[in-house]
């Protein structure tokens, strides 16, 4: 349990910048070596690759050096386990109001029946 | 498209920390006053405070004072939003990896053709 809070705390601390979700995005189409990844950004390099460690932590990318290139690619399960998160959450959620709109509707049955 | 990057790079930051993500789970059984939420945590009341500035900020909870007691709660629009970017991406995912199986697959029956 401690150890599944704490991985949705990187996780989410992942998700949490633009520069980073762009980049998810882009390795979703597929793997990419570092220097492609970085081009559509105006960040230095260094500032760039300060962000793929982060993802890199986080366990949402993975990377692999082949000689001189870095290659990353997606592990969708980090992902999952964040979705997973919010929908629980939305569950307990729906549930609640569908509970409250039942609740509703069975106050206004009464009425009419009395 | 600015605008829903900053909001959510605050709602996931908002979630990448456990006592917040337990005050959501606790609003969403229901609003609550301010020193409710706080009883089941050990730190003191000028820290969670903060955290709940942090979800107030991001936009997942809301708070009314009436007379002295502050009651929040919660306002789920923001947790779809999060939940909408994720299950954006799973589905780009999974498009990929479905065209993938759909390629090996074209594959094996042309090798088995042959």
């Amino acid at each position: 349990m401690a150890n599944q809070q704490t991985a949705l705390d990187i996780v989410f601390h992942a998700l949490a910048d633009p520069t980073r979700r762009a980049v998810i995005g882009r390795l979703l189409q597929g793997a990419a070596p570092v220097t492609r990844l970085a081009e559509p950004f105006t960040m230095g390099l260094p500032a760039f690759l300060k962000h793929l460690t982060v993802l890199e932590t986080s366990g949402l990318i993975r990377s692999e050096k082949q000689g001189r290139v870095r290659t990353c690619r997606i592990d969708a399960d980090r992902l999952a386990a964040a979705e997973g998160w919010l929908a629980e959450q939305r569950a307990i959620w729906q549930g609640r109001t569908d509970r409250l709109a039942a609740f509703v509707e069975s106050q206004n049955s009464q009425e009419k029946a009395s």
